[in-house]
């Protein structure tokens, strides 16, 4: 048996997870960051309540860059360089594994859900931001190696990113490109039906909900917004030529007339594997939010 | 000891090679191409005039795709799903390990150049294209994962690329692309030194030297070229986030001053393995044409 543990933006899920990577119980807590010992500490009791029999290892996925049992840093929480695995210890001696949040997802859908039965697997999730989890050959590029594919510039000098690049491909495909595009197309269009569907707030959804509904800005909008996601996966696939991508995240809901036909008919085209022998497989990412919890618990097994 | 074969655009181009990567002795053929069969004669005759003592197998670099011991295309020879190790034994019975021209040129620096040392690493080569071969974790991404980096889009519905898409990173970072925006410089400035420099046509080093003997607009066309090198090349460090990368072929040769030192300036502001702890080093490749003679025996080695 595993644990792993989800560090979110509000929450800590701790799940126990067994041999076949099925989340057997979970337990959360609310985040109360006070400090790097304390949190520690915090892990060390969230997998205290959910540990049953013996457990190999403790995962952990958090949002931000890892090295071994070192948190380099977390975007969320204001955590730089911590010996993370060191003052866990203190309080639980079992190992504690470290990974990206992006890159646990990868893991728990390569074990459990769309990325079953390949070797070379990757998984991009649109949110806040565009993640990214890498498998190669069965191993995931963790740690110094884990992938920032949100960061290549699909758009040379375009909307200036976080990261210092400008035109990066999270600029566009994440969750706030799609949401920053649907309100612009909501300014230049005051008739749109984008309006009604907006009425608590544009989110990622609001354009395929109004696509939906028949109307021609929000179709615009979806059609643009698949174009950007599109042109990354497909430098993303012309680069790795992975077995399958699968695409999680809270907009990988859309319904899949909008989002994943067209997007697998532009990668089609602009994928170099057509000539090679090998198409890659684009895949709606099966576990939702478990994804993380499992992945988290199994990164001991791909590293 | 290992027999690597370099397949050119005019050559066949053999090697015998030892355990520790170096060639022992190398022969040399036209590539009179007349069909599959008679070009895996040629490949066997050609190796064992090189063979001495007990060889494990040939390993074959040339410019197209690969799938185990079949060839699936070449880009400047006629052939298409040959099943070429399986003709190759008529002659000679030795494994015949296929690998693409760029890939065999990151196998060979992997083993005896820039990549000494490294386990995650990769070749860019600046040629008629942009060749990229990638190591991972000291596995070559050959075969049907062979890497097309050179198919990246750097510039949204930028310049017509032959691989269908548009803003390709090789329409802009090759040496065909660096003679194009040589030519389109010379066309705006008739009072450069680049027309002195291109009395006997415009090739890849014109601008570098017209660069290196002051001219104002060559130096501008070097700095124009290291920014689209560079953004491909940040993105695919972003994405793969390996130790180090070389950079091949005839335009590597520029003065590091013009082409390497600005280089690795733009890629440290632009790549993301700055927050992160791994800060991936920009070599020159150290092998030259050997590379691909070396890299092609060694296949074996990183399967």
């Amino acid at each position: 048996m595993y644990v792993g543990i989800d560090v979110g933006g509000t929450n800590l899920k701790a799940g126990l997870v067994d041999e076949e990577g099925k989340l057997v119980r979970v337990e959360r807590v609310p985040l109360d960051f006070q400090g790097p010992e304390r949190f520690a500490e915090t892990l060390a009791e969230l997998s205290k309540k959910v540990i049953q029999g013996k457990v190999r290892w403790v995962g952990v996925g958090l949002p931000g860059a890892v090295d071994g049992g070192d948190v380099l840093f977390t975007t969320n929480i204001p955590m730089e360089n911590v010996p993370l695995e060191r003052l866990f210890r203190k309080h639980l001696d079992l190992p504690l594994l470290l990974g990206n949040d992006a890159d646990c997802a990868a893991v728990g859908e390569f074990f459990g859900g769309a990325g079953k039965g390949t070797r070379d697997f990757a998984v991009v999730t649109l949110g806040t931001g565009v993640g990214a989890g890498i498998i190669v050959d069965g191993k995931l590029r963790g740690g110094l190696a884990s992938s920032e594919a949100g960061h290549m510039v699909i758009c040379q000098d375009g909307e200036p990113c976080n990261c210092g690049r400008k035109g990066c491909w999270e600029r566009y495909a994440s969750a706030t490109g799609l949401i920053q595009q649907t309100k612009r197309a909501m300014e230049a269009h005051p008739e749109s039906l984008l309006h009604e569907f907006a009425r608590n707030g544009v989110e990622g959804r609001t354009a395929f909900q109004a696509a939906e509904a028949g109307d021609e800005t929000a179709l615009a909008v979806c059609r643009n917004y698949v174009g950007y996601l599109a042109s990354g996966l497909a430098s993303l696939i012309n680069i790795l030529r992975p077995e399958a991508v699968a695409i999680g995240g809270g907009v990988a809901a859309a319904p899949e007339r909008l989002l994943l036909e067209p997007l697998r008919e532009a990668v089609a085209r602009e994928s170099f594997s057509r000539h090679g022998g090998r198409v890659t497989k684009i895949l709606p990412a099966e576990l939702g939010n478990d994804a993380g919890i499992i992945g988290a618990a199994l990164l001991g097994r791909v590293m």
